[in-house]
């Protein structure tokens, strides 16, 4: 299988290169980036060397990458992805690692990212492979979750779907590493500003809400509206995402077991730790899993569920990867068999 | 005046020898411990060498402690500092750093720290002083707050006084670097095991809680429950404490900003950041400042306050001498004019 | 290929699962703990959930474990292996990633560990793969070099080999992470002690000071004594070595180039970063690639190679693989195609 | 004493401040900053809120900065600072934390430096304290010694000045916490590249090395030269310095230690670890000491010395103040009684 990174060159395209090199089917032929054009991707990543030594070509070759891929990740910073969706629809398969297919009403997206949005008839479907592998499996496109997402709706789908909570109660406050803001310079992502610190960012207004609130609204069959407050940990990756909701008047424990077991309980990448179960990043960490446990709080009604994932992996390249492989008909695991790397 | 320390070599008792370096009317006078007695402190802390080459006395001696101390702080596991309290009571001031002390209904300590109480009439105050000054100023005894506790009743509490929020739906998502959990070995602070992760732990069960609800409880003038969840952070020190509540119907954004005004307008240690301020740990890291920014989120109803303290100051030593300050009458900032250390 | 490893359950035993997941020809026969017996290795390590979840055996069950072994991996305590050698040699292929066997001299291994060495006949092999390849095809047993030992003998063999460098001025200053202190509880391991700062350790005296020392000898053919110092770094993983010689008079750069690749121009696992290359530690992370680069000072008249590792990877439980890989006629790259994990 | 800094946005102003609030006789008269130019310092530096709120103002009010201050500290970059020296020169006295004034031969500044030296005859006094004293008191412009430079020439000074050592064989090995690096944007200081890593860089070309070798060359008596390897760790603050040296035939253990205490046997700021001690930069941080540790092994004939210093403090703006205080005469110790931030 053909495989072309366009935008190559983030930390998502690293690991994406990094995952695929461990898939057996897999066959590597462009890698883009347009401000680096012309460099062999090991003089940027190199970690690399020896494993991938490759030119990086410009994006402008398209009918080229088109015709010699069968699918196309897209690395590219939301806006761009469209266009680049546009003219690749219906040759190739295509994977979106940004923002631009994950939203089924586009109006929800121009709002949030205040961009007009171009491809509204792509068909793209929402790549959160565990709840929606039967239309990925379908999908031409697929817009590829977020990392925050990720962790946050599969965190509270069971008791979503279930009906098992209040959802005007939900609160999620998500904790990640600062690889998610990506490699581009900024005093916010400088080693001494971040190094021995935590923070609280966008408060209410980080754009990974309404994807979280769009899945929870179909689970929950009414509109579903959350409280998101990411915060910025000084580790390379991980995220682990503390959620909150009331549970309903009489939902038992055992109910709320039921539900996660219900949900995930064949699911390979989704480790239920069970009840009082305490999920940690590292556990995660260079893995495609999410870990998931959930306590009850008789004192105060509520039920706090905390997921736990690689944000590079299953918040990104990973999961990028496993709804490849359900698009291709393969095996949803292959060249993601790599254990987490503890400690 | 004449200081002395019974536990010494814990952090905290580390940390009370930094400030207390600095506070010019201090001069101290036994630092005991039971396991390292008649060593050199600096053999325990090296970073005191030349600073405090003092030995440890066993606290077995505590007439010459009472005899020549005028105050007393208390560095000792819960449980054993109220047998030290009823030992000095009446001969010197009192400041403890652990639970015996913080609970005036002392059931509730005795429900979540399974110890019976044996000094139920200690009239101890709780020391958390921006709240309690004027009991401060007053007391023999006080039981110096938690870490956590600082950060989340400051945070929380203009808006609980001033009844703007359903107290209903407290939430207290709070992170911790690993200096809280002391000296002690264990594996859940073995380096290799905490860095690079981030996790939540004793969730529901945090003894931290009760204190929490104590204060709140008071404030609002009902009792309040709240769901608390602390978290482990790969740094050293700092307490980020993310607090949310639903406002009640009608209040506005200014109200908010006025809480916050009229309860800490005139407070040197607490720095408001204001509505849209982001509190990072690092920039109270080594300080007495508490800092507190707060966000009021229309689309969900909700306010969230964020906190920021140094654990080891004003979660534990820097509020006891701050303590220490306003039972002797000294100016609250003597000794406490550390400016963070940054980066 | 049956694969058991005797002491299963200290970071290198883990790493070995790791590795040996991805290795298409191994099964898992057993893995021993003493002080685990029963437990499953997952609720040890709970990263390795749904990965593995045997469960631990004594060591007791010598006779089933040669029976139904392939190769055994040893991670026992120095002291400890030889015993396990001793009933299993004949039987089994023996990879020890203890000291045990790394001395040919075993007179130089009781002086340094100060215990008697009771299996001198063993016939043992020293495994640093590049050097040794074809000694450890023939092995039976072989002593897997430790990690400072690894980086270091690679970054100085060409020099000392080809005799470029005055071997009476060679200085290795080393920096790891505190995975090589294994999963011990020490003051020297907590969190708070290590993080956010640096120190030696073990000045003079460290125990992989004569390692070296005896491949370096071997190369030279003469007797070299080197000044070795060990460093702790706050990360978890990753091992550097910097390493100081004098030129012989009239050796050129292109002399010290030319060492390097004719030595190492044909391994995958090491990558010459070249003369003025600077190897990062990050950039190996999880893989068993160990990085070169070189510099040519004019002014001092010195050579310094700078070589970074994994020190799980290649400094011990890649390594290893690697030797068994070439013990049982593999390619020897089977099963550690691992991408370095960055960022 | 009113005093100024010129480039006050950097880490080292910003720590000059830090240490200045806690200094009895200063009043801060101007900070300045070109890109800042009318902004609040706390706006830049929010940990300073409360502590320092005032407004940066340009370099460009030079006359008024001479007239209202006693002494002005310069924080530009090299090639920068020698003009504000010559504008201010003979109306204040002046501490310049860059290179311009460490000089005594220009040349060798204007060799490493890249630039021409334009202020020859300053009559500058390089400000090593320990070892300078008696010239600084009376200097009007002092030099302040590089970070790398402080710790290693502190380490080296005792056994090249009683001559125990052959000066050809000195190796400095060097490791920087990420401060070092100012605050400037890069992808060497980017959080995600530098976080679990450690590589050297500028080998055998660091700015420093000459600065090292004039002041060893000075107690030597003869041109020293020598190997200097500066390292970057995932920390924010601290510098340990590793230098070996091969003892001249003859040299007891306990004329090494004698020459240690002779030189600081009596000086405040530097703890001396003794033989077999080992500094860790932990110990120093946020204090103005400078920790020793020496190590004679007789196997190699070489004496290894360790400092630790806290880069910013000892390092920087700590040795800057320490400097004002011996130039105005005042306890060489005010202010800078912080004690190290542990942990």
């Amino acid at each position: 299988m053909k495989v072309s990174i366009i935008g190559a060159t983030g930390y998502t395209g690293a690991e994406l290169l990094r995952i695929l090199n461990m898939h057996p089917a897999v066959e590597i032929s462009y890698l883009t980036s347009e401000s680096h054009t012309g460099a062999a991707i090991n003089t940027i990543y190199p970690h690399l060397s020896g494993v991938y030594d490759r030119c990086l070509v410009s994006m402008q070759a398209m009918e080229d990458i088109g015709r010699e891929s069968d699918v196309v990740f897209i690395g590219l910073p939301h806006g761009h992805a469209m266009e680049v969706g546009k003219k690749l629809a219906g040759t190739v398969k295509i994977i979106d690692l940004g923002a631009d297919y994950r939203f089924y009403n586009t109006a929800t997206y121009e709002t949030w990212y205040k961009v007009p949005h171009t491809h509204k008839e792509s068909g793209a479907v929402y790549g959160l492979t565990e709840l929606y592998r039967e239309k990925v499996k379908a999908a031409s496109i697929v817009g590829n979750p977020g990392c925050y997402t990720t962790a946050s709706i599969l965190a509270l789908a069971p008791l979503v779907q279930k009906q098992l909570v209040d959802v005007t109660t939900l609160v999620v406050d998500a904790k990640s590493g600062v690889s998610g803001a990506g490699r581009g310079l900024s005093l916010g992502s400088h080693f001494t500003e971040v190094f021995e610190s935590v923070k609280a960012y966008n408060i209410g207004g980080h754009r990974h809400t309404p994807e979280i609130e769009q899945a929870l609204s179909e689970l929950a069959g009414t509109e579903v509206v959350i409280s998101f407050t990411p915060h910025l940990i000084p580790m390379a990756r991980g995220i682990l995402s503390t959620c909150y909701a009331k549970l309903k008047p009489g939902v038992t424990p055992e109910q709320v077991d039921q539900a996660f077991a219900d949900l995930y309980g064949r699911e390979y990448f989704i480790r239920l730790l069970g009840r009082g179960g305490y999920p940690a990043t590292k556990n995660t960490r260079g893995s495609n899993f999410c870990d998931l446990g959930w306590h009850v709080d008789a004192r105060t009604g509520r039920v706090i569920v905390v997921a736990a994932i690689d944000n590079l992996v299953k918040g990104a390249a990973g999961q990028a990867v496993q709804n490849m492989n359900v698009m291709f008909d393969l095996d949803e695991k292959t060249g993601l068999n790599q254990v987490p790397v503890y400690p």
